[in-house]
């Protein structure tokens, strides 16, 4: 039971999808820490690229040729942080987590497609790239509207 | 000059290397946080495998396909916040890690050749997916002995 957890566990990062008892053995505390360097990590590398499709950052092939990929790594990564014993521990997750967590899911596999899709065409033409940016700035400001605290 | 700088910046984050002037354009602080956060994320994904080697964790051939590969991505990505630029903000880096840049440059390379090949052979046999790991364990504790605060 214990190696079958962990095994699904694994599974879940390296999938599309959102693993709630995946982890459920580390500590909250841990959990949130492990989850909020994720998305440390996706904004490093998002930074320098997603003001390209509003034109707020000037385009630049090269950059998102190298980001793209490594975000469609990342995406994977910080979902299965989100279990329930994590509710208590200081966060922005809004409580919508956890009572709307089909949507959350939604939303989090609604922005590993769209980065999917951004690395697949990382090396297109501007316009293919643009709008795939696009689609993925959407999902990320979507799920952080709804399910994380807009105060800093 | 802008653009090729950025453009560098990328590159090195998918290189071996490690890129001194690379985020110079990003507040010290921001770099040390994202750095961090890039270690904090190479742990989640090698604390559950590390110990394989030594049996202090029951080895999972499953966890380790699934876990090396992403360590091999995670393993590149630290490395450009190690600019000099950070060197007084509060972190548990030692000073060494500049004035001895060089030797640390080397270790950090030496760890990424080791997630390398443990992602490499990583659905391969247990004696030799251990020895990888053994070998990853190796180069994490020799850049933290020498270039990482012991006090937490």
């Amino acid at each position: 039971m214990h190696g079958k957890l962990l095994l699904s566990g694994v599974a879940v990062v390296l999938g599309a999808g959102y693993g709630a008892a995946v982890f459920a053995q580390a500590k909250p505390d841990v959990l949130v820490k492990q989850r909020q360097a994720g998305m440390t990590m996706i904004g490093k590398y998002w930074g320098p690229i997603g003001g390209m499709a509003s034109g707020k950052t000037p385009y630049n092939a090269e950059r998102v040729a190298r980001n793209a990929p490594i975000l469609e790594v990342l995406s994977k990564l910080p979902w299965d942080g989100f279990v329930e014993t994590t509710k208590d521990v200081k966060s922005k997750a809004r409580p919508e987590v956890w009572s709307d967590n089909a949507k959350f899911k939604t939303a989090a596999d609604r922005m590993q497609k769209a980065v999917a899709q951004l690395a697949k065409v990382s090396t297109g033409d501007e316009a293919t790239v643009k709008s795939a940016l696009s689609e993925v700035g959407k999902t990320c400001g979507g799920c952080h509207d709804d399910f994380r605290e807009k105060s800093r």
